[in-house]
């Protein structure tokens, strides 16, 4: 049994995070989302709140016919403390043999506590990119709809979430200053 | 759609919990079933990780034939902050309209934050409890294992659960003292 | 300029807080009121929240006819590091020159610090007592009512207060365990 | 009764932030002034504690005159957890109904929770602005005095607070690097 | 090179702990004394700051002789997370391979990890205890000096480490009830 | 007896460091090297953990004959709180009496406290430097091995500390974006 972790901000969950997950579920059995800096959301670079993006993440795959027992979605808050963060993810997930990262600091973490690395191959990276998405929200062009799978756009639209990425991204501090 | 959300240690998972499980997916649609103190495991209290508490949880219900889009199993660590833990649980879990307990803070805590309450009736309530499996392990009573699902004694075993337990309850102490 | 801090936790603000923050504007300029363990609430030992024992005490002193320039209330979350708390006070209240306690554990460390100490005279201490009007409430005693003043009665009859204790003090902890 | 809460850092206590508090006394029973960010001081974005700011704030408002039961001031940490923090203000403070602010972020935050938003007008805006304030006691510009009421700067001049920016603001690090 | 870490919370630094120590350095070539709960003092069950036991253990080694290249004593303080505390002082500690305690859970947490571990003979148990030695402290009987290093003694008598004790010890406790 | 505190993070320990550390030994008895930010590693500013780094200064100072009874070398976790910064490591350190540093920060800090300060003088400033080092490093220029001491080498090169940084410096991050 071969049980591979992908670490994610998923802000949000776009259609080069499923091609990844596509490619990875044929490489091994199980593999287990993790859902990072789960504390953080309404900020420009993290929108959304964990929970949300869980159900992004669970929409699209239940849409796409994955086998729900092949995954595990789980939402990991950071810790800052790089040297043990590994150890940490073994604590709170099923064990696992592999990690999937593009991330250089994630890769050499993964690496110094002995897993072996799967690379997932870019798919159309310019497009695929999360600031690319988050950006064009802000700037009201609507074709990052073509960028996410369907369920993502429904949950980012049942809750307002454009409009929350908008209204965060006003510039008047009066009052903090 | 209806989801609730399920807040427990399953320390380990035995089929007290099951039957709670099965009854609250006779009247939800989706469950969230939140494994607490996720940081905690290797005391007498607490001996498994979340990870393990987590695939006993999984495997459980993969063997059980329940619809995997229905449940949804989650590390959650404690903030020791009752009055905003309902908030927290809100910010990293699925959105929910009830929750499940019979942990009269856990409750309360739901309660004053205008959310429904289910109360899974008792199955068995001496023998299914968290408390007596564990002492039985540290007893050497092999019954424990007619208390949980039979996932859960294979992860246990696998992990040399009751061996873990027993060490713990040794008492010699002298270097920290 | 004679500044004094009190540092308690006010679970419920009774009659010898009140006859001791009395006691210590006579003998002070000005008393910062510190309303410790912040994050405390919803158990038996910390029912209420920090929010509510601040309205407590200010209705009270409101009541009392106390100067309000010469009072200061604030919440103090716990930081769980006792040789630093007293820098950790400096930091967040405005400078104080001495403190109020009978609680040796504050005394000695105010004391290392290298300042003086009052300690409020005992007032029918058995009666005024945290651990006593919190039996009571759990009890249905109402006699509870005649140790605290009337606005505390007032607040913590519209939280529901003692509806929230008893709540909290029922023990079927099925699912926890 | 209508209780609002204002948050800033109050870096420092400024005109604009006086007359954002006086508007906000026409139009609500009482005002909770939340300094936030008290944990940070000694830095050039955050030079004075929450303990001289809270100082600031309260011997500015006795000097105004303004009724002292009708605001309370209180120092609030950071938690760096967006979904939460209106959460955690409600278990710190007494309850509020409305909560003023211009920021976008404070603004949203509150609004996802229910509550209505209050928006104090802009004073003089490019003058009476925390940045421009702290710039100007850098720079040796003494009109930072025109831009804050009489009792900030006894504060600052009584801590030597335009000295510790000063010396905040040097830049040899050679023993950090 | 073999380099082996005790960690022990040293309340005080007894002669028990100095013949484990010794019987330690004749099975290592460096060892690592790390003073756990470092972030603990002034209670009954932890008086001493971690720099007031680092300083008992330097004299104490200091005046017994040892070579100080081949010891190294780190403050660590508490993270509350068993399943990574090895990880954790692994990252603040230089490499380790082998670990000396008889304490069940610190014992079981390196063997997970796989390290070998040292068990000290005992040494008249029932005398070195921290327990026993703060007892004598509190009941006044001077005794406890024939149970800890010279340079243990002074170091308490320095600092006034019995009378803090017993301060800690009085019970009247009104102002926090 | 004079102590000296000298607080750093040494990302690596350089020959700046070490002279710095001589000039101290000439002016205190003893001296405790703090490694600062010990829970950071593995990032572009702060590749090293606090245990590589406390190797690196131990070897230095034993290869270049100090006496080992005059320093210490603790590990120090950032604690994000500035006033109260000093109470910290007065907590978890022996006493001291004085602090060195050229950071303007860690200046002021110690002085509020009431503590004087040592400023070793800069040799060389523009070579030893942690930023150009770890620039060079990243660069594939060898000409930093001249400006650490011998054993930093060692023990850079053991760890495979220029790998991991060149590593961490890779920018391909699709995964997280």
């Amino acid at each position: 049994m071969k049980r591979t972790v992908i670490p994610g901000r998923f802000q949000p969950f776009h259609l080069g995070h499923l091609h990844a997950v596509k490619w990875l579920l044929n490489r091994c059995d199980e593999l287990i989302i993790a859902v990072c800096s789960a504390q953080k959301s309404h900020t420009l670079e993290n929108p959304f709140t964990a929970g949300e993006r869980i159900l992004m993440i669970r929409e699209t795959l239940r849409k796409e016919g994955v086998d729900p027992w092949r995954i595990m979605i789980a939402p990991v808050q950071d810790i800052e403390y790089n040297s043990i963060w590994v150890c940490y993810l073994e604590s709170i997930l099923p064990p696992f043999d592999s990690a999937a990262s593009r991330n250089p600091l994630v890769i050499r973490l993964f690496k110094e506590r002995g897993y072996s690395i799967l690379q997932p191959p870019l798919t159309r990276r310019e497009e695929y990119s999360g600031v690319r998405i988050r950006r064009m929200m802000l700037e009201g062009d609507d074709d990052w709809k073509k960028l996410v799978p369907e369920p993502v756009v429904e949950v980012i639209e049942h809750i307002g979430g454009v409009e929350r990425l908008r209204e965060l991204a006003k510039t008047d501090e009066v009052i903090r200053g």
